[in-house]
């Protein structure tokens, strides 16, 4: 059986470590891992798979001194970087699975959710973009309600989690709330205000529309993963004081009529997806529910009865995982399931 | 100048409470104030503008015996306590202003948010009603909007503060989040699970339609304020990690054409609406800000290009002051302003 070498670039950030331990799960058929990161976190050792990796520096010289020997390139290192370094790799033979924002509306790359879009890996030109956390999920759920009722128009408004900002957003809730509770101040290092009992409806920057960017990745990116521009998505996004796990409330008009039975229907065979609702016994998707799985949760399914065909639904899932690195890993996955590594 | 009698119902709850603070500042001309509040806490003596105040028990005796004494009684005792108590204090020729749910609906219960339809406390029978706290605050902002372009479409999702679920909610996230950021496990006794690092998209109880009570009541007060059932209204309703103020995202389809010039100059003269927009200077509501104001604040207005006519807004306010006492109080200081009182 044929053995892979995979890099990780970004090795030591929120997502990098998630790649770790999620390729630590999948046990996919590895020879070698190569773990770069940048300068700072170079020569540092990471026990991975029982075996001590140097951390390599990301330098031109270093990916090109492994030339043909690196199968896939999981990035997770910020849109500069992969900018920078990514074209690297794939000059060496590489297939980058870039988790930043900087490929994902290049035409001449695909957008990547597998459950969802995997005919997309084919044309690949050595660079696979991985979606914004929050479009992954809202996908999962979205794609088997496009195929089954065609979309019209959908209405985002997220409630995301500060593992979404990586590390420094991470400890700024958890530092945040720990002097909150004990009625002492702290300064967000990442946030421009305080996390903590509080909502910031500010992720990523403000364009000169009034939305801001993360807002406008979910209206585009929806687009392109389903291929299809003539859907109308629109987008509010907001930060709120939890750790892990994005929620969304997400309103959908359909094209053609439904009712929750057509609905759940559909939804009970969608891959990567679990419907968890039952109100009766209080049950629906919940952010502490979701956090260590690769599930995205959808509950709150309510037919809405303001438009022609529509509903409303409530979805759950862990941004850092399915949100990020358990869907890379999933494309480097069906990539080697598929024999599509050259 | 005529002074005027008010009791205070539920005196020792979350919004009791709150009334107290709110009447202080406004120092009404009131001659005697009479607090109830259950048997649990009748007796105790609680010290209100200078005086001490023995909390009188809730029967129909005590109620009686101030017959003509008392010109306006505020009430946030809970729907049963209202729905059994309200009639009693109308019957001895006082007006009662109240904060449950019980009477909002009833065709014969004016349902009155002060800077929107003052006009409807006229035709009242003893008994006013104050809306729901999600409601207040997308009033404030949607009833201007109405007026000038029209109101097709409204879809709310919420980001509501645990306050709004009284002292037990309230001590739920507190308690938890001492327990959180300690590694240790806390009870919650309001919330069905934590609320610390957690959302619930579950406020009240559920309807057999699957959407909560707290989602029908936005949907139908909007109307019944707006007095327009043609509206078409659908909600989401949240709750966050967050001690006091409500959160709203709101997508809202117009009528006649806007645009974000014509939105703003509309607001800008709104009472009681602040508009908070300035994002290149990271300007926009947040729950922090709006606590302790009576004010609602608007911002991240923007036009949504995926109808003909519609736009998006992120509004806040503290729910358990505008949502709740400020606004009974401020239903209470325009009947005396007017001389709507007998």
């Amino acid at each position: 059986m044929r053995k892979y070498n995979i890099a990780v670039v970004g090795a030591t950030g929120m997502v990098g470590s998630k790649f770790l331990e999620v390729l630590t799960e999948k046990q996919l058929p590895v020879e070698n891992y190569y773990l770069f990161a940048s300068a700072k976190s170079a020569g540092k050792v990471i026990n991975f798979m029982g075996k001590d990796h140097t951390v390599i520096e990301l330098t031109d010289e270093n990916i090109n001194a492994l030339k043909g020997k690196v199968d896939i390139a999981l990035f997770s290192a910020g849109g500069k970087t992969s900018e920078r370094f990514a074209p690297v790799f794939a000059s060496i033979g590489t297939v980058v699975i870039d988790n930043s924002a900087q490929w994902r509306m290049d035409p001449k790359v695909p957008l990547v959710v597998p459950e969802v879009n995997p005919q997309d890996i084919t044309w690949n030109n050595g660079i696979i973009a991985n979606p914004n956390c929050s479009t992954i999920q809202a996908m999962v759920l979205l794609k088997p309600l496009y195929d089954a009722f065609g979309l019209k128009r959908v209405i985002y408004s997220t409630y995301q989690a500060v593992s979404g900002a990586g590390v420094a957003g991470y400890n700024d809730l958890l530092e945040g709330l720990k002097a909150f509770v004990n009625g002492e101040k702290y300064e967000t290092k990442k946030f421009p205000y305080q996390i903590a009992n509080n909502c910031l409806p500010h992720i990523d920057v403000f364009m000169d529309n009034g939305y801001t960017k993360e807002e406008m990745k979910m209206v585009n990116e929806t687009k392109k993963i389903l291929g299809d521009d003539k859907i109308k998505v629109t987008a509010t996004c907001v930060r709120v004081p939890v750790l892990n796990s994005h929620s969304e409330s997400i309103n959908v008009e359909f094209n053609k009529p439904v009712t929750k039975e057509a609905i759940l229907k559909v939804l009970e065979n969608a891959p990567g997806l679990k419907i968890v609702d039952d109100v009766a016994n209080n049950v629906y998707p919940m952010p502490i529910n979701s956090t260590g799985s690769d599930i995205t949760l959808v509950g709150r399914i309510r037919i809405d009865d303001t438009v022609d065909s529509g509903a409303n639904f409530w979805v759950c899932a862990d941004n850092i995982r399915k949100g990020a690195a358990s869907n890379a890993v999933q494309i480097a996955e069906y990539m080697i399931n598929n024999n599509m590594i050259k």
